[in-house]
């Protein structure tokens, strides 16, 4: 976990100094991001909030996902989480939102294996994800969704395109 | 640590139950109370979302907590832990919501002390909240405000007059 902390606390410095805002959606990761965020003192210079969108009620009516895209492909899939990062940033009013959507197991979940995991990120450009296979167990594949969380905001907030 | 993920799971095993829900509005804990409760296999069974209300605009605009509540008391208040619960059952439709507020440290807030926490819990009966006072570095405050909010759930979901 040393390292997760290590990269959240470049994630907060690097969005302090950029003035940008982050807001989070977390499905598999259920807070996790957030608080990995909140860890490093300081973050409220930066951190908005969040959603923990655990069931599909939530990602529909707090996130604005569209109920017809989850109903026909599942709430562990790329368009949800460029949709769950497109709804935090909206409803925390935040200049980036970061997603996470995925499989902790122990079971599979809508036909996808456990340790598929999809990373939402939401810049004013727009959304977009990543698609990312993990192993492990239930902890573990939910500490590597977060890794791989920050690794795409520090991304982001390391862009010379950003803000436009 | 041990400690809190063995409340946490007797808190889902509990609400998995008795047929309930539950939804939380997390601020200086930030996501740890909901990853808690996700870190148990089947909490999927009972955990309907949340919100982390990092920032007072999102205390306002996602949950619903009146501004002039907020302008009036600032953010760790009894009657804001209260409302943010509320607010986490409302907009999360579950049947409980559960909520964090107070100052991890290491600067006071809002003129409270460092380790001011209040925890609110919300059912159909209505909102209500209990205040704390702990020590100890930014993540022993927001770890003791984790295991007060599980304890406090766990006291509705023992409850006998629940659901009314």
């Amino acid at each position: 976990m040393t390292n997760l902390h290590h990269i959240a606390e470049q994630a907060v410095t690097g969005a302090i100094d950029r003035g940008l805002t982050v807001a989070t959606a977390e499905s598999l990761t259920a807070g996790m991001l957030a608080a990995m965020l909140a860890d490093t003192p300081g973050a409220s210079g930066m951190l908005q909030g969040g959603v923990v969108s655990y069931q599909n009620a939530v990602k529909a009516d707090v996130l604005g996902v569209p109920r017809e895209l989850l109903d026909a492909v599942g709430s562990v899939d790329g368009q949800v989480a460029a949709a769950m990062a497109d709804g935090a940033r909206r409803v925390c009013g935040a200049d980036i939102g970061v997603s996470t959507t995925g499989v902790a197991g122990p079971e599979p979940h809508d036909d996808k294996p456990v340790g598929t995991v999809f990373i939402g990120i939401a810049t004013a450009e727009g959304p977009t994800s990543y698609a990312y296979t993990f192993e492990g167990n239930r902890l573990e594949i939910r500490a590597q969704a977060c890794a791989a969380a920050l690794e795409r905001l520090l991304e982001v907030l390391s862009s010379e395109g950003y803000p436009a």
